[in-house]
């Protein structure tokens, strides 16, 4: 078994092209950009919870990293440098390198420095801090929805929900769902071009990470905000529709904007290639309360959805 | 039990000082100093492998953070963020409240502000980022030790591991070294002081996270350089000397020093209440071997350690 310090070296240290000092030393070295503010967050994937033992590697490490940048993208942040801390039961080669080649093909498809890391033995598991920059007050949050607002997503939520229903024998997809649904499983894309265009115009922002119905209830609950869903398309009551509203891990962003930014909407979609879908709208400024949305399906009647999103403690 | 977000709100969410966005939002959000460089390390802490599953959770929350504010002293850097990743298996609150207030006993000892998280379920871990601020350009690398440095290691090294060798059985500390080694073992103290003490001292800096010999390899094998060492009042052969020589988990600094600067050294000791010792020389600048460091005993008689240092992998 090579060594720890060999592993790194192996698998791990790659050239950077926007840090001081890297993987190597007691800690990185960073220059953050003057006028900007420094966005940061962390992830922990549990194998067992966050993936299954069998994922295959490389789609793994695309994810470890994917999940993070998605957190830079509802931001509004461009995502500049990452750490990697993983436990490892007792790696082979292959799957190390099959791992890091998906780990640094999304570092390289988003322009990430991975800038430090541990490697331990242990259960399987991945944290990753992301770090980010934002010129100074432009982030993205999710206590800013107003009154009025509409409420709009990004793609189709509950592709990533049907693709693990369907590796699951509860579902059969055919094509070409199945790939799309496994696409979105197994590399999710992150919005970050979404959440940079979104600055400055979206009121407030989040990424489907536990579910649409769920994050959105984040925004409203940071915001203190009301809203109605009138969600066009939405499935039949059934999985695809429970994927759909509480499927968690699409990483697609929930963004809420003024109506004033409705019309950059339609140009902005075919500029990035993705579908953005107008959804609901905020409905009422109200104090603290669990009973904050309302859902209508395609024909006006009111939904109640069979389950509120992830919750690893639940 | 609680939902996840309830326990981060519970036990997690404290007022921060100098974030201008803390825990609950898709990413934290700080404004670096002008002038600064950010300097990042991250630790993952795994249950059975760096503690032992009774480990009092005060404690454990303690080091948890104090093994990152470690990796900030060896820089020079003054810690200033931190995230905290936890994976539980099915954390009763008692421990989770002994844990947080343990991990925020050092964060206010240190002024850290902890700015983001994340829980999940799994085998217990933790990983921590630590973000902390240098002046461009008076980061303490490893990189820069020179022929004709004098080579110093603050405290006592080999006490954690002598605490751990007490807690096995395999020796019996009486008072005050039970004390002192089991202080050093469960609360490390961080020599932050020190650290920020020695910029523009030192030339090199590394803090004994897998063991004395071990991290000064770190120091040679990065700067090119080989060693000398002659440690006064170095014990005899026996588990005590292997503990100094090659003991981890100490979290004391090893730096170097030009001839110039060695004066400092006495008053600087008294002022911060720490013993600073002169264990060695850099005698030669070498090309990468394994070949690098020749020890003597307090009689000049050569020593061969009989092991180096921790490795997760080995």
């Amino acid at each position: 078994m090579p060594s720890e310090f060999e592993l790194i070296r192996q698998f791990f240290v790659r050239p950077t092209s926007h840090t001081l000092l890297g993987v190597g030393d007691d800690a990185a070295l960073i220059a953050p950009t003057p006028g900007c503010e420094l966005v940061i967050s962390t992830d922990l994937l549990v194998e067992g919870t966050h993936f299954l033992a069998n994922t295959e590697p490389f789609d793994l490490g695309w994810k470890t990293l994917a999940v993070n940048v998605s957190d830079m993208a509802a931001m509004g942040a461009t995502p500049r440098w990452a750490t990697l801390a993983a436990a490892l039961p007792a790696p082979t080669l292959d799957w190390l390198d099959a791992f890091s080649r998906g780990f640094f093909a999304c570092a390289e498809a988003f322009k990430i420095d991975l800038i430090g890391g541990d490697t331990t033995r242990g259960p399987r598991a991945f944290c990753v801090t992301i770090m980010g920059e934002v010129p100074a007050g432009a982030a993205l949050l999710r206590s800013g929805a107003q009154v009025g607002d509409s409420i709009w997503v990004s793609g189709t939520p509950g592709r990533a929900a049907l693709g693990l229903a369907h590796l699951q024998g509860r579902i059969t997809l055919a094509e070409p769902q199945l790939d799309q649904c496994l696409a979105a499983l197994h590399r999710p894309q992150p919005r970050v071009v979404l959440g940079l265009a979104l600055r400055g115009l979206a009121t407030a922002a989040i990424d489907v990470s536990d579910g649409l119905l769920a994050d959105l209830g984040h925004i409203l609950t940071a915001s203190h905000c009301a809203a109605k869903l009138h969600i066009p398309h939405l499935p039949p009551a059934g999985l695809a529709r429970d994927c759909y509203l509480s499927g968690g891990d699409d990483y697609e962003l929930i963004f809420t904007l003024p109506a004033a930014h409705r019309r950059f909407m339609t140009p902005l979609a075919v500029e990035i290639d993705l579908p953005l879908t107008c959804i609901g709208t905020i409905t009422s400024s109200v104090p603290n309360t669990s009973d904050r949305l309302v859902i209508h399906d395609d024909q006006g009647l009111p939904i109640t959805p069979t389950r509120h999103g992830f919750d690893h403690f639940l």
